[in-house]
């Protein structure tokens, strides 16, 4: 068979992270914070049945629904988008400049096609998000890791690296960030705003979680604070409506969104046209604001039932974040235990029976670095399973724990 | 700004082609003989509102519709393509080496992931779809054409361009070819398959016309005579199900819809749900048989109506194919009229209101090949407006040639 490309080679070590976690995620029998999906309960099935059966008629929108659209999306949900979810965050913005794409995630491809040649810089957050980082591995970019405090990226050392690597782009997600919760501050994302436009960059700030804020004070955008365009904003319906939709969309100054809807043309044509219709119906009746408020209880309860657990279950020594919204929070274990071994074990273990993301793979730094953390999703579990899995995972840590101790002692 | 990729530049002419192209096709005012969908009567929208209606309901499939899926597809959306769709054209098919996509035009997309770099060769029909020119294009593949004469590539002129530019991959679209309606023969395909295998070269076979045939004798796809798993077929629901709903497959052998599925993960995760099990559940059900006698039925009778207008009205020494299924013709223009120009006076002139593609964009070998022909599609248009737009479109041609010959004779 003829060679792959150069970027599959690149990509091979992402790749397998990725297969791995989805392959956990898949196993029914085991209580899994692996995964980065919201609660099923939260799903408004019923509002999109009925959506659904009015607009699948050939005299309302039926047609539209099953037939060609245009690659930008559909105008009205590109308005629901400026009107009710970028206005409202102190973000204005011009339709024209929105794009409906499958899913946030795609927006991470199209500006890769749109910026990265192979070995182009890109700065990313320490730790950062793997289905990204596997993305710009495939572009062939370089990845350079930048430090994170509870605050954000550091900008000394973001400064330092830009100035360093001249990078093409910063990835960021200032908001409840993934894998860690952890949410910039006001002034963070004002400076990081500020380095792109002075030192020409552009920052891609990935916000999927923002709009699943249960506590705590609301934070402007990155793009709020963009004067000159550098700032290009990706989000996704998937955390606010639903993930089977595949719905995202971006932002961006007037010769960045033209260069993504030629890469979007030449990716898959369009997002499909049933998903954006209901998508716009559901915000266009009023739907959302009771959505949004259900959503955010359902959250607020899964993360408190989180920490609780942890807070109780896990051994003295162990830190956690502590979110204010989003899916995740990102423990570090105490004593060397090696959260990649420790997984195994888990899954495998009918006595533990529990999945989560080991915290290697979110490094790009690699040589072992976060291989004594974990990302633990509450979105997709129960407060009960939340209780009973962090208990189970708990005993075994501690008979880690226990085990190192005699080790050491014998 | 930071400079684009180099990618956005190469394919910058072709993305200015298919800007053109979709502008044209939203004009309302104009009878359009541009765009590539299937008749709007043919839709099923009864029936997909009646499944969409069973299946969102928490007792169904309405969790799975709303929440992520797997990155291959659904598994019976896939058992569907192997029983309903691929066996019974003679290809034999496990569906572990099937993945649903976004769209047939994914697959495209998919392949120069997986297998080209910059500056690798990609051969192609002369000429051949635009869409996936402009993909290979934002791949910076070098597209080399590659002689058509009614049955297929020429396969002297296929086999001594293999000896010559060691190409990746060969583009086809064998059956009802997109621009040129043209179908290869079964020899042509038995060939083609065994070249792919002889000189390890990669057979991108694009068939998403197969499935609407009205006339003729039906063939067997190329990958029926792949023995060695160098021919990818890629298809799509767009002509057979709904173009909205975003929905194609590809066929590949294990080693590359492994790779095709990571790159998969690394451009949007997976396919919306809702349509792909939409679309299930409506082959499931057994909707498809009827359907397609039906869709066979209407586009049948736009191609006749199609090929008794053209004869009729375009002038003497007018070329045209005669399809036995999918949704276009290729007319060749006598006496040098360049059909871009034309193009722009028969939209813009309200006493014509007609538009098609023009011919040069479909060839890679530029120089003005092909200025003298135009795509004309009959999938969108009823059999009235095709009788009285071709008329229209005949008349100014004929004026044109008129004033040609005055300035000769003058």
């Amino acid at each position: 068979m003829p060679a792959f490309a150069n970027r599959m080679k690149s990509m091979e070590k992402s790749a397998a992270i990725i297969r791995k976690l989805f392959g956990a995620m898949n196993n029914k029998d085991i209580i899994s914070f692996g995964g980065g999906a919201i609660a099923r309960e939260s799903l408004p099935i019923d509002l999109i049945r009925e959506i659904t059966q009015d607009i699948l008629q050939k005299d309302t929108r039926g047609v539209e629904a099953l037939s060609y659209g245009p690659v930008m999306g559909i105008a009205d949900l590109r308005e629901v988008v400026v009107e009710e979810l970028l206005a409202p965050k102190g973000v204005v913005a011009n339709p024209e400049n929105v794009m409906i794409i499958n899913g946030g995630l795609e927006a991470m491809n199209l500006m890769c096609q749109v910026f990265i040649d192979p070995g182009d810089v890109i700065l990313v957050e320490s730790p950062t998000f793997v289905h990204s980082a596997e993305i710009f591995d495939m572009f062939q970019a370089k990845c350079i890791p930048v430090d994170m405090d509870a605050d954000g990226m550091v900008m000394d050392d973001l400064e330092a690296k830009i100035i360093a690597h001249k990078p093409k782009m910063i990835y960021a997600i200032p908001t409840f960030q993934n894998p860690t919760g952890r949410t910039y501050s006001r002034e963070r994302r004002y400076q990081l705003a500020q380095l792109g436009s002075r030192y020409d960059v552009v920052i891609l700030e990935d916000d999927p979680y923002r709009d699943i804020r249960y506590s705590g004070e609301e934070l402007p955008p990155i793009k709020h604070f963009d004067q000159t365009g550098h700032t290009v904003m990706a989000n996704s319906f998937s955390k606010i409506f639903s993930p089977g939709s595949r719905l995202g969309y971006v932002l961006a100054s007037d010769d960045i969104i033209e260069k993504l809807a030629d890469a979007k043309t030449a990716t898959n044509s369009h997002t499909a046209m049933l998903p954006q219709i209901i998508c716009a119906e559901f915000f266009k009746r009023g739907h959302y604001h009771a959505h949004h408020e259900r959503l955010c209880d359902i959250h607020r309860e899964r993360r408190d039932a989180m920490i609780q657990a942890v807070d109780t279950h896990f051994p003295k020594g162990t830190k956690r974040t502590y979110p204010d919204g989003g899916l995740f929070t990102w423990v570090e274990l105490p004593g060397g235990i090696n959260t990649t071994e420790l997984l195994i074990e888990a899954c495998s273990n009918p006595e533990v029976g529990v999945s989560y993301v080991a915290g290697e793979g979110f490094f790009k730094e690699g040589k072992g670095k976060g291989s004594n953390c974990m990302r633990l999703s509450f979105g997709a579990v129960t407060p009960e399973q939340i209780a009973f899995g962090i208990e189970r995972l708990g005993k075994l840590i501690h008979s880690k724990l226990e085990h190192q101790s005699l080790m050491k002692t014998g």
